[in-house]
């Protein structure tokens, strides 16, 4: 499957990740495709995510603090808005519709995967800028675009997932954030970004953010 | 006149403050409540409080990322979302209104007392944690509040800016962040926190917060 | 094994973290005491490490960087130069020794268990405060010292690494460190920190950090 | 006077700051120059110039937390050491000689202009990279060498003052800053850095922190 048009820096770091199919192709995700995925697998997932979920919102929450212009600022604090008062509240009612409650939620402990690629999207920002964290950010925020496109249609007990993620809002927050991320590394790096040193140093990042998101499905498929 | 009902901290900080008066009563706000204050110093004055909701706005977000709980990540991501896309748009027009526009607000070269003030409450919250950045943010946002209240019904020209402070909306804000504040304390330090050496250091965050606004008047009344 | 004395929140913290005794005898642990562990392993073992000290030299300099007093600045500096300049560089060296070169060194990629303990100490840093840097890097200094104490002796393949931490440079490092938290965790929460919600979290830190290294010994198990 | 040889980036940004004459030739440092500061300025200015040297510090161990290569967290943190061993002990001794003991040190009062441009520093490292605090820290690292060159052998009661700062061993450190600067630059954006957008955000952070190294000098003069 080519690259969804998420604009340029996507389809260049997605090509130099050698990872990235491990990513979208995962056994976890192959077994959201074809519905074989066991429940108690979905919702360990399920837990792990509601703490990654905070994490996201505080690293999207980090971007807006360091960015650089109006529109970042608004782009980044539109996300967090929608993360923090209407995805995390979806994500409770979701979590309460299979059994676990808002206190059995709070009480799941943190997997090490989890750990792992939260907090190096975290660190990423803090220790680097803007563009680090965005590129750290997005094969979480792409990759599930790319995956929810893919699964489209695949019906079975997670077509509620697939359809959250190949429906056209989060479509469009991916062609939005990719837009950002573009708009950024012009902003910083002038057009031929992507033959300066910085553009392998951010190449990278997406790359090990990708293969700790391999580690966050395992972690789903393991019940680790 | 007594401290609003902005909670525990705000009351306590406050009269730990001795800079406190000399910040409210400013000639700077004094002239804004009797209408001396000449369009010049206002116009100057508005100029870089533009620059300076750019900051401020950044440092709610690094409120949202430092927050331990969802219900301190919402409050901290509901303000930056209400400054980024209500209170800055709105700020461009009312200076397109008195003739200065988006460019020339961009143009805006920052004043040291505004660097002063915005690049401590930032490196308070990068360097500290959530709890102090909220005593570095205070003295603005209930400081604004505090002195809303004691202009109301002023009238004269500058009884627009008057409104917005004195309002509904703003004092609700304020006891919001006042909450907000004494449950982060709470939560973090216990029912006793105010005997404790960090309490000392929160107010001493405050009390610098506060002479760095008394500069913020002072560079509206001096022009520079 | 009793808790060696390395002061007093270490000794709280170590109780109350149910991980400890998976973390200080871990199999990657007895294989070193008993001279098991393949050399495989131990190179694997060797290599992250040299990445591990990196990020670890990188958290006490952001704890000089969030130092609040003169002793916390110059402590936390005397361990990153110690680190850069001669525990680094000592690394090299052992690792040439063993066939490893520079480039070798440098063309490691991290693993996983490695991305997640790292940037958890460093976020924890970042996100909070010196304590809380502090509690989520004791498990590494302080851990090591007390399994240096506890294979003091075996001898083996593997008796200069054990000896390094046993030794006595080692060992006063530990009673530096603890003395250091202790001593921060009084400037900042007082005598009775124990008893404060904060206490708990930092308990959380350590406990949480705890695991990660158990982690670190189970990928130099693994190979991977 | 033509540039001091500290690098291609120092010179760069010299040439584009329109206030690099304006702090390098302050009444202040005139002052010192020809031996007409008067005595109480000096002093007001050692005692802020404390305060100063604790961030000062800060910012160095913050570049080390912040470096990408094991070369550039070697300097800075050479530099935090030098800053938190030597340099500070100096400082107090010196302060000691002219009858400030360290209790009233530490009791100093942070004036706004030193609040300005050491918060400026350390925000910039914080929500910026490694670059982005170069940038800010240079105008006082190289600053300093060249009015210490400027003023060589001027004589007077500010001789030792003079002498510290056109020393070999100073002018040896300056040197080296502006090497890592060049090489932090060619790293990250390889060598035609100075026609990005990049360089213009970096240039200004340097004439940014000019300007606040000029209201530095100013707090000297003005006793506030």
């Amino acid at each position: 499957m080519s690259a969804p048009d998420y604009g340029c820096a996507f389809s260049l770091w997605r090509d130099q990740t050698p990872a990235w199919r491990a990513y979208t192709h995962h056994p976890f995700v192959e077994g959201l495709r074809t519905g074989s995925l066991p429940r108690a697998n979905f919702l360990h997932y399920l837990r792990q995510d509601y703490i990654f979920l905070i994490h996201f919102a505080r690293a999207w929450a980090l971007a807006a603090a360091k960015g650089e212009t109006l529109a970042e600022i608004q782009a980044a604090s539109a996300t967090v808005q929608a993360l923090a008062h209407v995805e995390m509240p979806l994500h409770v009612q979701i979590c309460a519709r299979e059994g676990i409650d808002a206190a059995a939620l709070e009480a799941t402990e943190e997997a090490p995967a989890n750990v792992a690629y939260t907090r190096y999207v975290l660190e990423s920002g803090y220790s680097g800028g803007f563009l680090d964290l965005m590129a750290a950010l997005a094969p979480c925020v792409l990759g599930y675009g790319e995956i929810g496109l893919r699964l489209k249609g695949s019906g079975g007990p997670y077509a509620d997932w697939i359809n959250t993620y190949a429906g056209h809002d989060y479509q469009g927050l991916c062609r939005d954030v990719g837009t950002l991320i573009d708009g950024a590394l012009l902003h910083r790096l002038g057009p031929d970004w992507a033959s300066l040193p910085r553009a392998g140093h951010l190449s990278q990042r997406f790359a090990t953010a990708t293969r700790l998101e391999v580690g966050f499905w395992q972690m789903g498929l393991d019940l680790r």
